[in-house]
């Protein structure tokens, strides 16, 4: 019988959050693509970087339960992306471009941050000490990049888009 | 023209959550009936009532633009709630269910905190204060509703999940 505990649980969320950095790490590029305020281009520039440290970090909870890094398909991540790419087309050309990248990098944020606060308590209780010391790590990270993102938006970009076309 | 400027794409955006407001109501009685927590259950119930408010919150946001309120499709929503679904189903019968329909509700608490962050933020530099208190009062709320969601999380029922099948 296929077990269903929390152990179970932690790692279907693992292959799913694992499907999900991949996703992000080949979205990235894109949004960096179409950001017109450098601050903003460099800031999801230094997020690549960070996204392909937090999928080694992840290859390394997998190994700290003896299992080896595996991703199952993330309905979620493709929802939130796809609706990124349909905001960054319908807003192209416009001012208020970098405000929508901005909001869906934050619905990204927001969506890894359940995640890994989820993974992150349950690998606790597991008694999973390793584990729930990298996945706190990727937490802050993502939270940073949250609150990064909110003052750039916050920090002139906003304002730029209330100009009238 | 089609106008790109910020209020554009805040309308949009009230658009989309509009949609996922509505999704979430109609997932939400699928959610409660599965908790076998009676407390989770209880949660469930009281963000029905909740998310009816949310609603008409959002009917008062369109009507103070002198809009009338309309939904678009979301995608992001509707893969947070089939993933949920997924789950839901995967773990049935098992002892970590509930962990599993907290971490999914909370990634629905956190995309619309990211939404309704990103809505007040705008509605606040358009200088729309009507809009922006309550887009302010429904982030308030969402936020109680992830907090609780931990609280419950971190409060027996993740620890009743670790017993082997």
């Amino acid at each position: 019988m296929k077990s269903l505990d929390l152990q179970a649980l932690l790692v279907h969320t693992l292959k799913d959050v694992y499907f999900a950095e991949n996703a992000i790490l080949k979205a990235l590029p894109k949004l960096a693509k179409a950001a017109k305020n450098a601050k903003l281009r460099s800031a999801f520039e230094t997020h690549i970087k960070q996204t392909e440290g937090q999928i080694k970090r992840l290859d390394k909870v997998f190994k700290s339960l003896n299992l080896t890094a595996e991703a199952v398909p993330c309905e979620a991540i493709k929802g939130i992306l796809k609706e990124g790419d349909e905001v960054a087309e319908e807003f192209s050309g416009g001012v208020a471009l970098d405000a929508g990248l901005i909001a869906a990098a934050q619905a990204v944020e927001h969506y890894e941050m359940a995640r890994y606060g989820a993974l992150r308590t349950w690998a606790t209780e597991l008694g999973l000490k390793e584990a729930a010391g990298l996945l706190q790590e990727t937490l802050n990270e993502e939270s940073e990049t949250d609150k990064l993102l909110t003052k750039l938006a916050e920090g002139g970009i906003n304002e730029s888009a209330e100009a009238a076309e």
